[in-house]
């Protein structure tokens, strides 16, 4: 199209309430425009980098025996009181009346939604397994939605669920859909997406596996082997430490006064943080009793860990002076009513500094095993950079943060148990069908691949969801030999299926070349009449690994050619 | 792809909770799934269908220079205050809160939003026109939800907004608009979707036009002329009426004891209910102020012109049994401060009967403009079955009922000027953009296109939007010879890009025939081995308009020819 009929005012200043990449440029480049918090409406560019994005997804889909639905956004309460998560689910889902006083929410996922759908409709172990998907508009209501479309409110998703008659279909299709979710993220450009291990979290099940766009902005920390491909988020990483053999020694009271930290304590005993045996108070959510967990003093809680372990929620203790004798806490002496819980990472410990329990004294020569009788210990330490991989074992655990632009999940029969969706086995005995699920944010791919590949200027899109293919710049095009020139390589490249956006404008190269810059079109073709009296035109792509001058005779023909090899990259 | 996979539970029992055949059909075929009042999820035929149809909307959109983007779903409250549509539209808006208590609305319509986007990003002259448009869910808390994807809450709708500076552009547009629609029409398999002029309702502006399909579940009231081009909705349709010369006389009062309805005071009085005037009596909703309705006995009132003339709205009279005498209220001794309308019907009328203003006494010889000085009349009165065309001045309209499958507006600068869009014309001088907005509804075209394409065993798809192209019916096929016929035949049309649904499943000829009808696709191939036999298929197309056997050699050939000419019909 040419861009004089383009919609959307491109400009130079970063806008004052963009922090992140994409979001700054993506708003400087008329993509997008914030209509509320974490609403947005999309530019026709941003409109074709999703509907692009989108076909991927759907061959992808397909291509597993993925079948198109359509779920509704509004929905009834009572689905998601069947389910139960009415209940559960906190105020992130959006809860509201309709005229008629009947409560209704916003999808935020379509669990759900398919259950219903599919309930009635696979009676017979015979219709197993199969997969139903969208691509649709969901709402989040999300305390804080930042950085433009990474974290939003309103969003589109793909989302996917299959139905199965065992685990082990569940498993072989998991890897289906985890395969075509590798696909998705080559095939849109973007390769350096990574699988991790996750937290089930509120979906319920227990396999699940996040896709990660590695990026500083991201909110994710994962866990990354750098000898093996180990991968997961940190939430869920198994901390593996070793600890030194500090000997024997007996359990000792020593007077530490107004020692109240790790690393003022190790200073003042002459000891490593290692060698000290930390506590960090929680309470729990449900009645505020408390939790005091121990841990290797230079280690941090993992509460995602913690809270699987205890299957509850909890939150840091407030007001524990009143209990405990804060900065002082160790494993003796603990109040009665106090859950405890000691990490992995203190078995077999001996001669460690520890808490007294009262004000001012910490104990020496602590030693798990023999000063808590029959102490079971669990994993709830986070990973260390440079820590040791649970998989291959060596110090080679680097940590990053990251963008999650995908998730699957084998939910197993949580919601077909809960919502009564059975079939019938081969010997007429009802059973619920196993359910996976499989999501994908559109938007949030967009904008993430958007800050692994940007400039100064602009996003550097990839030619397969580029929302054009080709970008031609004509200048000083009033000049009848550049208007003609530009114009028969318009029409040829359009001819030829390319997707082209043709600036004609009278405008300075400055501007022009700036406005092609936050467009991003991979491949751009400038012509002038200095080019013309050079028989040619400058081909550049966006990435700048090319830049020359092509003779006029084998324009059309070579740039074809890259967009084709572009394309296939 | 094989029918065995489809998801969906076919049967033949008419559902208690389903009247029209579309609902009907639609629920017995597995298309749609009720989910709430007016809420449906869309099983795989659905929503192949509605694909099919949004493609056909953005090629025809994309051909008239329309650029697609994205609008929220959810939208703050601020926008719909900045238009005023906050207040002036009732409670088919759905307004809620979110978590922080902003006040949101549904979107069901999207001119706020449109107007949201462009402000700002058109601010020249030179960046106009353009048309922005989108393919979105859409949600209006409807208080009657009915007759499946007829009337919903929850729809997919496709919304255009065009943007220009002069009322001469904005009609060229609108004309190009109109244009689209009706290829949008055509394409979709549906030429006797028809344009009428209509109310433009809340929306504002004056020109518009809705496109109807005509079909007897309609609710709305379509005036059509045998004899010329005129198709009006009945709520702006022009009424023309010829009068009788009843000759003078005097007006009379006449005692008509407990005669309070038009027929029994034509009976009474031996003249016809033409040769009267009736009285209709409304209130204002605003004060309850009331208005009386004068107009030619045999005739009713259209409330929809009698609102546009007020300018405000209006309900039928509760209680005026205080003010009035009912039954018996003619034009001469009105309550003071009644509103007063005398419908066109009046006009130059001598000799009527009406009433008398008082309990049981009407006057003869009522002349109007002899006896109410200085009368003005108005077009108040619905147009009637076998009126007179206002167009082509032939008794020759006839009454239909349709359902409304778009509609075009002329808005003007209503939105624009509300949101203080500008932009700078050649003088430098701020100007309101001038607009119009373009709508379809793609489920209800779906279900009306099933209304008037069917039979009593299931839709008759168009080929041009039906879920798939060619149903493969190959019965006995555990017998290896029909196996390998209907596989071969099913890979090659395949591979010749044709979209088949192929059942091989073991059941009978009853089962597979039904269930074909109810997906409704426009070709289908039938063999087993009697066919085979005699070196044959059976082709059949859904509309029962082609039945014969294809040669085996010839099939593919025959079945792809078919397909092609079928498209292009």
């Amino acid at each position: 199209m040419k861009l004089d009929r383009l919609l959307g005012f491109r400009f130079k200043e970063t806008p004052s309430d963009c922090q992140v990449a994409s979001h700054i440029l993506m708003t400087r480049g008329a993509y997008i425009k914030n209509v509320g918090s974490g609403i947005f409406s999309l530019f026709p560019p941003a409109k074709r980098i999703a509907q692009k994005i989108e076909q991927i997804i759907r061959e992808e889909m397909n291509a597993i025996d993925g079948q198109e639905v359509t779920f509704p956004v509004v929905m009834p309460a009572s689905l998601w009181k069947e389910s139960g998560r009415w209940d559960s689910v906190g105020s992130e889902l959006l809860r509201f009346a309709d005229r008629m006083g009947s409560d209704l929410v916003l999808g935020m996922t379509h669990e759900e939604a398919a259950v219903h759908l599919a309930r009635g409709a696979a009676q017979s172990y015979q219709n197993y397994p199969f997969m139903i998907y969208q691509v649709q508009t969901k709402f989040r209501d999300e305390p804080r939605a930042r950085a433009g479309l990474i974290r939003v409110r309103e969003f589109t998703m793909k989302d996917a669920y299959s139905f199965h008659t065992s685990q082990e279909d569940l498993e072989a299709y998991y890897q289906k859909a985890y395969q075509a979710y590798v696909n998705i993220f080559n095939r849109c450009g973007l390769p350096e997406v990574i699988s991790v291990k996750s937290d089930s979290g509120m979906m319920g099940g227990k396999v699940a596996h996040e896709f990660m766009l590695p990026t500083q902005i991201g909110e994710d920390y994962l866990a990354v082997c750098t000898a093996c491909d180990y991968r997961s988020n940190m939430e869920v990483a198994q901390a593996v430490v070793k600890n030194e053999n500090y000997g024997d020694a007996p359990l000792k009271k020593v007077h530490t006064p107004g020692i109240k930290t790790i690393d003022a304590l190790a200073a003042f005993l002459h000891v490593a943080p290692q060698q000290t045996c930390k506590a960090v108070l929680y309470q729990k959510n449900a009645d505020d009793a408390f939790v005091a967990v121990f841990l290797r003093g230079d280690l941090e809680v993992n509460e995602v860990k913690l809270r699987n372990l205890l299957g509850e929620e909890v939150h840091p203790a407030v007001n524990a002076d009143a209990v405990f004798a804060c900065g002082f806490v160790g494993p003796i002496g603990l109040p009665r009513g106090c859950t405890v819980v000691f990490d992995n990472s203190l078995r077999g410990t001996t001669n460690l500094v520890t808490g007294a329990g009262e004000a001012d004294y910490h104990y020496t020569g602590f030693a798990l095993e023999r000063d808590v009788p029959e102490v079971r210990c669990s994993d709830v330490a986070k990973i260390l950079d440079g820590g040791i991989c649970p998989q291959c074992g060596n110090h080679s655990i680097r940590l990053t943060r990251g963008v999650e632009v995908g998730n699957i999940f084998q939910l197993g029969i949580k919601y077909t148990k809960s919502m009564e969706m059975t079939y019938l086995d081969q010997n007429g005995k009802p059973q619920y069908p196993i359910m996976g699920c499989y999501g994908i944010g559109v938007g949030r791919l967009m904008a993430s691949g958007c800050e692994v590949r940007h400039d100064d200027y602009g996003p550097i899109w990839p030619m397969q969801i580029a929302p054009w293919q080709v970008h031609i710049c004509a200048l000083r095009a009033q000049e009848e030999a550049v208007a003609q020139a530009a114009g028969t390589l318009y029409d040829a490249l359009q001819k030829a299926g390319i997707e082209v956006i043709f600036d004609d404008r009278k405008v300075s190269a400055g501007v022009m070349f700036s406005d092609a810059d936050l467009l991003g079109v991979p491949v751009r073709v400038i012509l002038s009449p200095k080019t013309l009296a050079r028989n040619a035109m400058e081909l550049t792509t966006r990435d700048k690994a090319i830049k020359k001058d092509l003779p006029l005779e084998s324009i059309e023909k070579e740039i074809i050619a890259l967009v084709n090899a572009l394309r296939r990259a």
